[in-house]
């Protein structure tokens, strides 16, 4: 949760005076997104999310973000819809910062994961996938197994202030997958972050996927695999494979992946683990005591890695 | 701004289910108010606000708030109306904390003032006042001359880690403000914290009072001093009388203070410089190094306190 940037209301109206949406009625900062600033806004003619990009997202990526939005919310996905401005650009500049209003979804992220709501996730996944095929767009994925090492290094041992020995469990996990990562399996659009933050429900049905600030190509499993650790996992940290046989199950109904896919599933469990587990415990060892986000704990990757290692192949997750 | 409690969807839904709202479309943190934690709240019937009441505030005074809203509203106050629930009530528990629901207003703080807006603030103020008047409701005012050595005794020696000699300036503020404070001015329910946040304009005209959590009975030209320090200076710290002038101004044309109100403006605004002055020092020296508040600079209001020592009346702040 974070807004770090201060919009004055003489920004917010002259911003606004290049949209077809009416006067500003109200602008608030809300607690959605970490790598953004995130403001409720409404107006004469509705509600908005207005996002302004912080300086952790590439300037480069956002014409890709926002594109994806817009062609997956034109194929039917439950996404942000980019609000053109009458130039015909959704992508402008607020409070010095690149800035974007999307539409507004409702619905409510869940707290207590239920087993239908990854069912749920599971379909959307799948559609999302099958939405993203054809598109004339690409990211390629900046935190994939490429990068890990350089993360790592940059942690350094500072990792083992936060757990004795967690230095030397990263070093050998990150040996075994850059020797073993699979490099041929089906590639497309994929959402990279699908937790449940990120998921919102209403009237137990799913009403929306935001934050599409990781989306990228990469292999479409992997994403799966992402959503296992999301939804997966009890607070206590045990693996609920009720929910996971669900999702993916659901999954499979809507879009088939191959056997290589299903049976690389333990492997980039383990990679997909690692990469949040990385991202955390840089996030923890270079928190700045004035932020006004608490990063969160690393730790919780580690013991979903460590499930994943003892995983045999796509039965572990419930498939049979 | 500040969000501190987390709520779980499934306390959302089952606190919802004690009104005639409809079903939760949406709730998200906003960053609005200090002391509690608030949250745009979508239903099925409308928008409004939720806020959770966080330990700052004493819960005995929670009837109080609700109460003066209530009543304010229906004299028109343009103020949040609590709502009440199908069983009469407006206050209620949610995450382990009293919560109510309140109307949501349209409408966004001005960041750079205008001379209009003094105006507008003025006339609200006073229609304001007139509002209390017959009001069967109590609380006396925490935050005055009475309490500000014990605040500032709490602060002790580490104020002048802020700045060096600001200790030895408080405490000859105390003596003077404790020997001479007025205590038969008229008094009604004030406010006590009408700075811009905590107004709400749209096209030019004023729309909104909030965040009621400091008013109480005390002195109405008190809280005309509070207006003088919120409103009327500027950022490096010079004081704009036009400002002032407006602000009074329209305040005299809706109530009429007396002249014993008139001739206690600068010593009262030299008192409210000092309860923001002091209350901002103790936040800056037992500030929380995980907390997601930035605390404000106490200085501002040294600054605010040096002018008011030098005004000799009324004349000082613009009016004739």
């Amino acid at each position: 949760m974070a807004v770090y940037t201060d919009i004055t209301d003489d920004e917010a109206e002259a911003f606004l005076g290049h949209y077809d949406l009416g006067s500003v009625l109200a602008l608030k900062g809300i607690a959605e997104g970490v790598e953004n600033s995130n403001y409720f806004l409404l107006t004469d003619t509705g509600q908005f999310i207005l996002t302004l990009y912080e300086k952790r997202v590439d300037e480069a990526d956002l014409p890709f973000f926002i594109g994806l939005m817009d062609a997956l919310a034109d194929r039917g996905i439950p996404c942000p819809r980019p609000v053109r401005a009458k130039d015909g650009q959704a992508l402008r500049t607020l409070a010095g910062r690149p800035a974007c209003i999307i539409s507004f979804l409702e619905g409510m992220s869940p707290r207590r994961i239920r087993p239908h709501q990854c069912e749920e996730v599971g379909g959307a996944l799948a559609k999302l996938h099958q939405a993203g095929i054809g598109l004339d767009l690409y990211r390629g994925n900046a935190l994939s197994v490429g990068s890990w090492r350089a993360m790592f290094d940059s942690v350094g041992a500072k990792a083992d202030t936060v757990q004795s020995g967690l230095s030397d469990a990263i070093k050998q996990e990150l040996d075994y997958l850059e020797r073993e990562w699979p490099h041929d399996l089906p590639v497309g659009i994929i959402h990279g972050d699908l937790f449940p933050d990120n998921v919102f429900f209403h009237d137990e049905h799913l009403t929306g996927l935001i934050d599409f600030y990781f989306a990228c190509v990469d292999a479409l499993a992997y994403d799966l695999s992402v959503c296992l650790n999301a939804w997966c996992f009890e607070a206590d940290g045990s693996f609920n494979v009720t929910n996971a046989k669900l999702l993916l199950s659901r999954y499979r109904e809507v879009r088939h992946p191959n056997e290589a896919e299903l049976q690389a599933l333990p492997i980039l469990a383990r990679g997909s683990a690692l990469r949040f587990l990385l991202t955390r415990l840089y996030d923890w060892v270079n928190q700045q005591p004035d932020a006004l986000v608490r990063p969160k704990d690393p730790l919780e990757f580690l013991r979903r890695l460590r499930f994943h290692q003892h995983a045999k192949g796509p039965e572990s997750y419930g498939l049979v």
